[in-house]
């Protein structure tokens, strides 16, 4: 039997890498191809809704790639995000919407657009090969969809993913507005979460020059609620900034009801954070109204002040 | 009025470069996107005899990107390859049919898959987006795919190139295989350059650690009528030799019609091509039966005994 290709999204995986590892897989399987969708990490709270509502199963774990396995990647192109090994692997496919670091000394299929969501260029695939979509698969896109632009109110939010979703909900039969505030909320449980989780739960890490940063978002329905941990936050934030030697550490509390952030930032350049925003922190805290996109609001200020 | 959107191919265009250029144009102004398409460098016989049957003028030739000027790189991807000041640029797209070494740190549309040409990859456009192709069109498209896989006998050429191009023949209502011959026989025709043109006409400079090699290519219909040039096109390889500072200088001369390659070879590591091919070098010379690919047969092979 070929041997199969194997399917998965990046680190700390969020709804996108893991309903679009298991919407690629099925579009490939139904395309003739021998596909699994895995997974490189925990499924955190607001992907487990989902899977519970459609009463699947999570993706297979795997932490390593055997030597020369065929892989597809989905939503992540950086060996950074990928599994550890990923040297070891061959990519086949690449389909994702983020910014490029990509490098493979043989040709490949790479399919990249300036959208919001992996799932937005999914859906386009199954068009484009006249693949219908069952039920489940659009509810998977659309979750993936409402994950990635916080219900269409993130700038990262572009008229493809609205016109996507609009059609998802079609085949999908749901209230999207209604569905996507519930497995929103369901992500904001943080209850279970020690301090030095919370701060690691999605957290990315950049470097200028030599300073290296890290922002770490978490969302909320009350930001009032996290910030009663506050004390034991910012411990934990400073045992990360000593054991990554980093300069700064930004912790993002997004309300995704009012999208709104309230950050705590630690570390000895916390000046670019008050040059970023116009703000003085006080209390390590400053809340940044409209703010809910790391990638499009919080990165690139701080960055430019770095 | 907008900007207008800059396409080009590649450093020393070939066929498919300059008609992939003019194809993308054609369908991003029909997808209702303002597009000129342009090249980077001189017209080569053979491409020259494909606008000249369709009595089209060449595209404009630049030779710097304006700040932030908006661009779509068809038929390569690296930064080395493309305009020289292509960091000033903001790519927008790329459409490509080869390996890949591509940074961006914004979000794009990037289009790539494994065939022998990237007017393959523009016929699937036209057709995903339900957009007619016109005879003009056509004929680019299929002049591309004859060149990239010398009428379909290189190792390059996927059973996708084959298929598309029995479309496009289709729509152009030509003989694909004397059309391409003709086109193929019109680029052999290397009477007007001096031996230092020939020898830098197309060549691609690779490197493997600290080592430096070069590897160029002639097609011809008469490998001896080539040869009869051999002491002038050493002396010429020798100064490129000096001039780059390389190990290595494989001139390959191609014969089109029975798909074999000369080689000469000068340097301090033809050790890597003897090996590689398992021949040895009489008067800097190897027959090499079968191989006509760059890409497929002579790179991999000389590379890995560097």
């Amino acid at each position: 039997m070929e041997k199969e290709i194997v399917i998965f999204g990046h680190k700390n995986p969020d709804t996108d890498s893991i309903c679009s590892s298991i919407v690629m897989a099925d579009l490939e399987n139904k395309l003739g191809n021998h596909c699994i969708p895995t997974r490189i990490g925990k499924i955190n709270k607001e992907t487990q809704f989902v899977l519970d509502y459609l009463k699947l199963e999570a993706p297979k774990m795997i932490d390593k790639a055997e030597d020369r396995q065929e892989v597809i990647l989905v939503d992540h192109n950086e060996a950074t995000q990928s599994i550890d090994n990923i040297e070891n692997a061959k990519i086949v496919k690449v389909i994702d919407h983020h910014t490029m670091n990509f490098k493979a000394p043989y040709q490949l299929y790479y399919r990249t657009e300036p959208v919001g969501c992996t799932a937005t260029v999914l859906y386009k695939l199954y068009k484009e090969n006249n693949i219908e979509m069952t039920r489940e698969i659009a509810i998977l896109c659309l979750s993936a969809i409402i994950s990635d632009t916080l219900l269409f109110k993130s700038p990262t939010c572009t008229e493809d993913d609205v016109k996507v979703a609009n059609a998802l909900q079609k085949i999908a039969n749901i209230d999207m507005q209604e569905y996507g505030l519930e497995m929103l909320k369901a992500g904001t449980d943080l209850g279970d979460f020690s301090e030095e989780e919370l701060v690691n739960l999605d957290a990315k890490a950049f470097e200028k020059g030599d300073t290296k940063f890290v922002i770490a978002q978490v969302n909320t329905v009350s930001i009032e609620d996290v910030l009663k941990r506050q004390k034991d936050l910012e411990s934990a934030i400073n045992s990360e900034i000593e054991k990554r030697g980093i300069q700064l550490f930004v912790f993002a509390i997004t309300d995704i009801l009012n999208s709104n952030s309230e950050i705590i930032a630690l570390g000895n350049r916390t000046d670019a954070v008050e040059k970023a925003f116009d703000v003085k922190l006080e209390n390590n805290r400053a809340f940044l109204p409209g703010v809910v996109s790391r990638k499009k609001q919080l990165l690139p200020d701080i960055d430019k002040n770095m």
